[in-house]
């Protein structure tokens, strides 16, 4: 039996010619446009603002910055969007990875631009990538984050190495050697967490992949069994037993788990948000109507997000009393502009707000459960976890078409949002990735 | 008291107007003359020239690339030119951190050239760079390199941020990020020696480092307590107690104890083949009058370099007897060279092999006991352990001479070879490094 790596390494190499799975196809495409629209709304973040200044004083190449005119050398195009992508902390999570598409796509992005691949080699890798860091993740995860290491940068360097790897053409040998190289370049403290070198991580690892799998390919050596080997990845920085034997995941089943965000606060705000969202359409609510919105969570969350009666805009995002009564009076939760310091005290907001009472007595966990109450007398109460995939992509698809369109449309304009959209939909026909890169 | 890392920082900012050690600028000077002569005779292997296509793609800068007409980007020319040095593994060492001076100084090296700094900032630079390698080593050392984590990479992240940083004239606080921002990037496995990855290790050390330095100047955040912090770097990756106190380095500590290598055999033979050496003078012998050489080492040298009759130029580097009659004989044991197919059938050296015993009954350790008998009757033997760093600066500075000449001259030849050794002797007094970088 071959070891860890070089079966990974087989599997991923085993991506070039492997049928895609529909589901997976779909999700890696919300996956690509939710990216893109994070991506653009964090232009003007400052960790995106001074990496583009660094990697511009030396800029030429064939890979693009998205959202300006700049072109660079492939690593450091993917150290900048993946760093863009992390800064709003707004892009999509697994719970095996962390925040696989931050780290994992720009990689794909770069080098399948720098190499003129077409958009489904583009989606392959990116997939490949995916299920790589998943795997990965699924033999280290928890022990790896618990002892304080950001899966987001370590697991993304292989994801990313992975992705690279497919749209190089890397055999399967070469592969190894390219996860030899991320391996033993990945790393990520989450006692970063609150900084920029958090979203730095996501760049970094996309980085970190891209130049594994270009030094791979020119005949770079490394050890090809960095997971199963002593003192390699899976040995150093987790709780796990490198020589235990773990089956190859089914190709397509890490996307179909990705978590989209859909509102700009706090992850804690959220199950409360779309539990409040689900009982005003059930009610045909518009806000004024309302007599009482009770929220239970965890208690946990109560130290986290439960500011009474927040007074700026970024207290808005840690106030679930905020973001119900925004969800209940039909608000743009998805736009960042909606968490303004001018909403804080809105009026028609304040008055929903002081109606909103938080209970910390649920048990452990994410979910939300919310009763609403109306002044003619009706209730409607629901119980709501957005730490369970949707199975209807339909739906997710729409829900993410609202967000991008909320994210992208400040930035590049109406027309380029929508075309950016249908090409990203189109996007396993296109010849070449320059119609999305071209922003 | 503030934490480790801000005082450390504190440490290195404080070298801007710290007197410097003479002995401590004799033996900074000592180490970029080695690290030239390692990094010159390394230009061709094959890590070396893959990096160097791989960067030359969208190469466009400040920095030299050593040894060639190249110029990038600074990051990249540390990348380059740390792995460069450390690909013949024949760079110096120093037990707290690994191999020093191929993280450290090519993050000077790049952004002193970049940012047109005198040679005495380089030097200056490069000893708090060293410095605080050499701390943060006396921490974590021994069990951050017994979990199997390589520290010339991880400390040499430290060092190469630390040097940067001093040359970019970071202050304090900047200086921390620089820090956080090195440590959050700060890999490299053990698991990788034997490949080309190993030398990789320094120069992606050194361009962490000159990465960390460069986002902390532009305004870059990152935790600034990445050693005492709860999943810090002393807490992930070590058995040390991240909240311990810890007295900083006196300057210019740390940089004498440096060790270097004066043989380009595995470094279990560098014993046998001083202690060889110094009865050779000691007995005024010529080889043939040698009628018998006993050498005593650790059991364990045994299975590393104890191949009895070896055949090729490779196999005498792992080889005692062959090794300890190259010194009987004279031969230049500095020079790559002397370490080939030839001279492994080489009658002269073969007939004084011959007479070469090798004992494994020395206790742990790395000295070794050589007995010499001449065929006269004459007897001398002496006990050698290169581990000890050698306190007398000024023969320390002819055998590093002797072996730069021995790797530089048939890279660049007698003349230039010889302008770059002076250019080296007086780095204190250049107004700028573009008389050494210019190979």
């Amino acid at each position: 039996m071959p070891e860890l790596t070089q079966r990974l390494a087989g599997h991923i190499a085993g991506y070039h010619d492997a049928p895609l799975d529909p589901a997976a196809l779909t999700v890696a495409k919300q996956c690509v446009l939710d990216w893109f629209g994070v991506t653009l709304a964090g232009l003007e973040e400052p960790v995106a603002r001074i990496l583009r200044e660094e990697i511009s004083i030396d800029a030429r190449g064939r890979s693009s910055v998205v959202g300006c005119a700049l072109r660079c050398g492939t690593a450091d195009a993917a150290l900048v969007n993946g760093a863009t992508s992390h800064a709003l902390d707004y892009d999509d999570v697994h719970p095996l990875i962390g925040h696989p598409t931050a780290a994992i796509l720009p990689a794909a992005l770069a080098v399948g631009e720098a190499e003129g691949r077409s958009g489904i080699d583009v989606l392959r890798a990116f997939l490949a990538g995916y299920e790589a860091a998943g795997f990965i993740g699924s033999l280290v995860m928890s022990s790896h984050y618990a002892r304080g290491f950001h899966s987001t940068a370590t697991l993304g360097s292989f994801g990313a190495a992975a992705a690279a790897a497919l749209l190089m053409n890397l055999d399967a040998a070469q592969v190894a050697t390219a996860l030899g190289l991320a391996g033993t370049q990945a790393a990520g403290l989450k006692s970063m967490f609150g900084t920029m070198a958090k979203p730095f991580h996501a760049g970094r690892a996309a980085a970190n992949g891209v130049l594994a799998a270009r030094l791979a390919k020119r005949g770079f050596t490394a050890n090809t069994n960095v997971l199963g080997v002593a003192q390699g990845f899976i040995a150093t920085q987790s709780d796990a037993d490198p020589s235990k034997d773990a089956p190859m995941p089914r190709r397509g089943c890490m996307v179909v788990d990705t978590l989209f965000k859909y509102n700009a606060a706090c992850y804690l705000t959220h199950s409360t948000i779309e539990a409040v969202r689900m009982l005003r359409e059930k009610l045909a609510l518009r806000g004024p109507e309302i007599a009482s919105i009770e929220v239970h969570v965890a208690p946990g969350h109560l130290s986290v997000c439960n500011i009474q009666a927040p007074r700026t805009g970024l207290e808005t995002k840690f106030s679930l009393r905020h973001t119900a009564a925004l969800a209940a009076c039909g608000r743009d939760t998805a736009a960042i502009g909606t968490y303004s310091d001018q909403n804080a005290i809105d009026a028609t907001l304040n008055a929903v707000r002081g109606r909103v009472t938080v209970h910390g007595d649920r048990p452990q966990g994410h979910d939300a459960h919310v009763v609403i109450k109306t002044q003619g007398g009706k209730v409607a109460e629901t119980t709501l976890d957005v730490g369970i995939p949707d199975r209807d992509l339909g739906r997710q698809g729409d829900r993410l078409a609202g967000k991008f369109r909320s994210l992208a449309v400040p930035v590049i304009g109406d027309a380029r949002a929508d075309q950016l959209r249908r090409n990203i939909a189109a996007l396993e026909t296109l010849p070449d990735i320059g119609p999305i890169m071209a922003n």
